[in-house]
């Protein structure tokens, strides 16, 4: 049409940068304010299927992924500019894929132009026209949609307005980090004896994962793939004095993040930045298919548990990542009057 | 009283207007902006008992509803409107019924004044004093309240601000199709075999469907009362440059609309019109017993799917409904640069 | 640290007030706008392990306690006091307990700090910098936390703004009467004839408790620490006119408040001051680990219910409270016209 030729006069003329994915909980190399006008921001996804370990307990599952991670990368780019994603399904894939972005206009949010074939790749170029961080997720129709998702399939888009984040009276606000948590809820099935069943390729697990899945109850709840892959050496860091930025993302399920000793100081709930932020949560809500972010300002140094506050989902199915803080302990905020143990005064009658 | 009869003598001298409830997903004819002041609307509801077909494999279920349908029809009026029920219990129901609605205040809603026996009727009225979208209900007491709503006995009422609806900046906006989606889940008891029973009247499946009903977990989540109820024939429809705004209403259960290749341009996450409403949402959140209505004016035309992003949900208990945009498409949105298969890239090592 | 020195020096120069506390849904005594700078607030809790029972039929569990109530004691001080907390963990305990106040920053919430044995005590002082209502619940590490937890060990602190709380136009509001309600989530193992057991002390239902935990599908969702705790005698009470605070609380799970008959006028959703409140709400949602206030002027006389709406949980499984209240009834909000069985009007064909 002659709008879509005018269009492509003007996005020909674009300055195009490639963008390099990373593994979460990383995010690539962006700015925050934007530099100049909109851009082209080239990225690359392959759908790579793989047996992964998910539990320390050695269970096993046939992940579905973008880039080899559960969750995808996260991509960052900024209000106006142009999404490129080359979409590679490997010759070794066993099964089609695309992908379906929330943050994306028409055609299913791309997953009607993106569906490849092992082997094949697509390219589809779309608009990041509202800010705010997006589900991104596979989608090849019917029962595959839940099936892929719940395998993994799914990351996340931040969709930075051009002159950054604004706190809840309008004023810039910027992160000193990042990090991106996905969240997955897993449904794997166990044999008579009560193992984790582990299956030869994908599809032959589709039919029981389903049927679990079908419960609602999911097995395991992880963060980045596995239970305890964000603690011990890949905790979380920071110092104190350090803006954060947590960015979350469930693709599937409704959650509920919370900083045990910490808070949300500024938290887009729901996850769109032309929304002002609220302040001082203890814990946020994101819902299924859906994000969550919030900045905190860290004030003491020590251990941080980033958890789903389902202390259940937490604690029994994996829903925690550790964070370790260094600087200097600011006893006006909390002080230890007296130790255990040293003076018992007599209990009350109740 | 004396302003019991103040009051009475006041509204006497108000204009009255019949409303013709339609099934959902369609809304009666209304005024978005109130043509004058407050008005007494009179709507008519019939408590009925039906066996209806709720998924396509033929499972039945005794569904409880007002007007027949489930949910029941929205109503909508102005802030300040008086709304007056009729509510008709037929001779050949086997139950007693009652309506809560969320929007009045006192008398449980009303519940308390309407229970009507089979082949009673009672006239009710009550003032919309809150602008927004509320649930109502059958509540007749104790464990016929969850049995009355799992049955499918409940709608909404949509009170719009007298001056219209407004966006988050406080500039009003209009929309150009509405609709309304009651969200259902559903506990149906299966047999020895494993499949769904069938009972002769709503009283005997009772004691089984609210055994089902304790674990929380429902065996269908519907959009207008059966598994595609809103697909093929029945999808919606819209075209490119409209406003559509969706209302959605869950009278027992949390939900996550989304509108997948689509968002919530607008959302009213609460369904209140007195709060400014967030806006770029990829997905809303519902609370059991409570409403959201998104406004969205599309710019791709396509098939878009309407659905709680529970992917499990949607696909697998039914939570989808479809949409069938017409216009034109925008290649500066989206644009499928590279068809698939035409030239693989070499694949990275993961 | 010359810091800690500095902040210690003039903090020994704050007014020192004790407050005592109450059982829930009551509040200690506070003002409502803080009088004078800010204070060092000193609350006493004790952590007391008891046999209680939860349900009408008799079911009994091991409530692990803070102050002998589930939930425990909501403490009310303002932002910027401090909270001087002695935990008192009685010889005749059986467990180590500890708290985590998710209002506090740093030591997971005090968590690191407080963990004390049968016969210990321990004196932590922490700052309240961030308004609102927050949650606070024992956590002794690993499979401990969320047992501790699901047994009942959670309350609330509120911190008000010095100078109260303000409406969503940012004007002054104050209530005349406060209820906190604590909603908790049980997970009841049953014996070989589907009776719920009951346990000679709390460590021996512990891997039974989580085992059923696991299943995120509670036995009961009771309102302080039982079903129907706040029915009948204990039902809450107000007048017609008068503006009543709802802190409701939940530890663990979501949950959707909803007043029958009544309305949220102000609802802080995520229960933080620091934000607008949301306005006109028919039901608001509490994310597992947070809270929700709502402000409500009641306008009718009679019997409110005020639980969860998922009717399911609240008919079923507990989560109910009953409301009285005194006043003269507005035939303006509501009138019962016709009374049910006067005269039948012929019913419509569907
Ligand atoms: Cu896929
Ligand atoms: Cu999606
Ligand atoms: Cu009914
Ligand atoms: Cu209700
Ligand atoms: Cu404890
Ligand atoms: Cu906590
Ligand atoms: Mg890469
Ligand atoms: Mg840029
Ligand atoms: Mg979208
Ligand atoms: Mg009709
Ligand atoms: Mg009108
Ligand atoms: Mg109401
Ligand atoms: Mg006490
Ligand atoms: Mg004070
Ligand atoms: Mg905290």
């Amino acid at each position: 049409s002659a709008g879509a030729a005018m269009a492509a006069t003007d996005i020909s003329k674009l300055p195009v940068v490639t963008q390099e994915l990373v593994a979460p909980p990383f995010l690539p190399k962006h700015d925050q304010v934007a530099k100049g006008g909109p851009k082209v921001v080239k990225v690359r996804m392959e759908t790579i299927e793989k047996l992964v370990q998910v539990a320390p307990d050695g269970t096993k599952m046939w992940a579905l992924t973008f880039n080899g991670t559960v969750p995808g990368p996260l991509i960052v780019v900024h209000e106006g500019d142009y999404v490129e994603l080359t979409l590679v399904n490997p010759k070794t894939s066993t099964m089609a894929h695309n992908v379906d972005f929330h943050a994306s206009t028409g055609a299913l949010g791309s997953a009607g132009l993106t569906l490849v074939a092992p082997g094949e790749d697509v390219v589809v170029r779309w608009k990041a026209t509202k800010a705010g961080v997006f589900v991104y997720h596979c989608a090849p129709g019917g029962t595959m949609i839940p099936f892929h998702v719940i395998s993994g399939m799914n990351g996340a888009i931040m969709v930075l307005p051009r002159d950054g984040l604004k706190d809840n009276k309008g004023k810039s606000v910027r992160y000193d980090r990042a990090y991106y948590i996905g969240e997955q809820d897993l449904y794997l099935p166990k044999d008579k004896d009560g193992k984790y069943k582990v299956y030869s390729q994908p599809a032959e697990g589709m039919a029981e994962m389903l049927e679990v899945g079908k419960g609602l109850i999911p097995t395991h709840v992880v963060f980045n793939g596995a239970v305890g892959a964000l603690t011990g050496d890949n905790a979380l860091k920071a110092k104190v004095g350090e803006k954060v930025l947590f960015i979350h993302s469930q693709a599937n399920r409704d959650s509920r993040p919370h900083l045990i000793g910490g808070h949300g100081d500024l938290v887009w709930q729901g996850g769109k930045f032309s929304d002002p932020p609220m302040t001082n949560q203890e814990t946020w809500f994101v819902p299924g298919g859906g994000t969550g972010v919030a900045l905190y300002e860290f004030k003491q140094p020590g251990l941080y548990v980033y958890l789903s506050h389902n202390l259940l989902e937490a604690v029994l199915l994996g829903a925690a990542a550790h964070m370790n803080v260094e600087g200097k302990w600011d006893d006006d905020l909390m002080i230890q009057l007296k130790k255990p143990n040293e003076n018992s005064t007599p209990a009350m009658d109740h």
